[in-house]
């Protein structure tokens, strides 16, 4: 698929339709993802694969917690008719995706020399950033979809799946066939939480 | 160009031939970037492009500074051979490059509630990651490159454009027509930096 296409057809979905997603898929997209910048040469994206519907259950379970305590949330600071907007959306495909994704970032042990990240070492987490990009371009390229699930405590993942301490979640990923494209807009436009600016900001100097 | 085209062979590019980048090249850029996706639909990306040749000479001077204190760092831990190696790197085309950018994340105010943001506030800040990796592969497809400077007082940017304290830079971007692909590998790899591992690392669970 033309690069173009894939960037501005990728949507965040949490709409699956019930099939399988191919070996194949999964290997040219983490393939993709390998072949993301690295702040120098760390490759520090490291992912866990989720077929096991077990831990899909104990991730959507996390899921709703923090998503409850967002809801509280967004009750105090934005008020009762926006928070009806916020519960009315869906914001995860956790057990209906068949395939799930923990990523995450080896950070190197402090004090470890990695060329580029003297002045900002969070540019090492930013190249795993820009793996799952890849990764998400080339399921799309393929048919196939996935969304970003941030609304999970970051730390309960890590005693579910023994990850080292040193290893940083971007998130945990639900990968399938999308069966809703929202209109080829973001689900969050469709159903009424936001707008997309027409343009980004831009300044020339 | 298809993606997997631009995927494979995008490099993170320090050599740049002294030719100007297309208007529309750059538009095409920012259209991909700005389709990206982003937590809570907050599209926190903001882009400062620069073509002031005064600017670059200052940013070059920034790169200057903060790559003798990692290359100190470097000697420190890991030796003479390797700082020597270090220092034969060319980690920059901030000058030679027709067009730089800054990218910032603009941070919403503490307090405000973003969508998907209540576990993890960086998310904010990898959404505008995923955007200049959309800027990226967009620049590969008609044929120019980019390369991310991180080696720069990241807080001295700060004065240099006189950007608001809630934006968080990404770093500088050197934007042109490569005149080397370094093999199709990564400079890193081509000039004694580090090896490339084979495959990610991938568990299946």
């Amino acid at each position: 698929m033309d690069l173009r296409t894939a960037i501005f057809s990728r949507r965040d979905t949490r709409h699956f339709a019930a099939c399988e997603i191919p070996d194949s898929v999964v290997t040219r997209a983490l393939e993709a993802a390998h072949a993301a910048p690295s702040v120098g040469l760390s490759q520090p994206w490291r992912f866990v694969m989720v077929r096991s519907l077990e831990v899909r259950q104990k991730v959507k379970e996390l899921f709703e917690i923090a998503n409850e305590r967002a809801a509280c949330e967004a009750l105090q600071i934005e008020g009762e008719e926006r928070v009806a907007v916020y519960r009315s959306l869906r914001l995860q495909g956790i057990v209906e995706a068949p395939l799930g994704m923990f990523v995450f970032c080896e950070m190197p042990p402090e004090g470890d020399f990695v060329l580029g990240t003297s002045t900002e070492r969070e540019t090492i987490l930013w190249s795993s950033v820009c793996a799952v990009q890849n990764f998400w371009l080339s399921l799309v390229a393929d048919g196939y979809g996935m969304g970003w699930v941030s609304i999970i405590d970051y730390e309960a993942i890590r005693p579910l799946l023994n990850t080292p301490a040193g290893w940083r979640p971007l998130g945990y990923f639900c990968i399938g066939k999308p069966s809703d494209d929202y209109g080829g807009q973001p689900m969050l436009v469709r159903d009424g939480w936001g707008e997309r600016h027409a343009a980004p900001w831009v300044q020339w100097i």
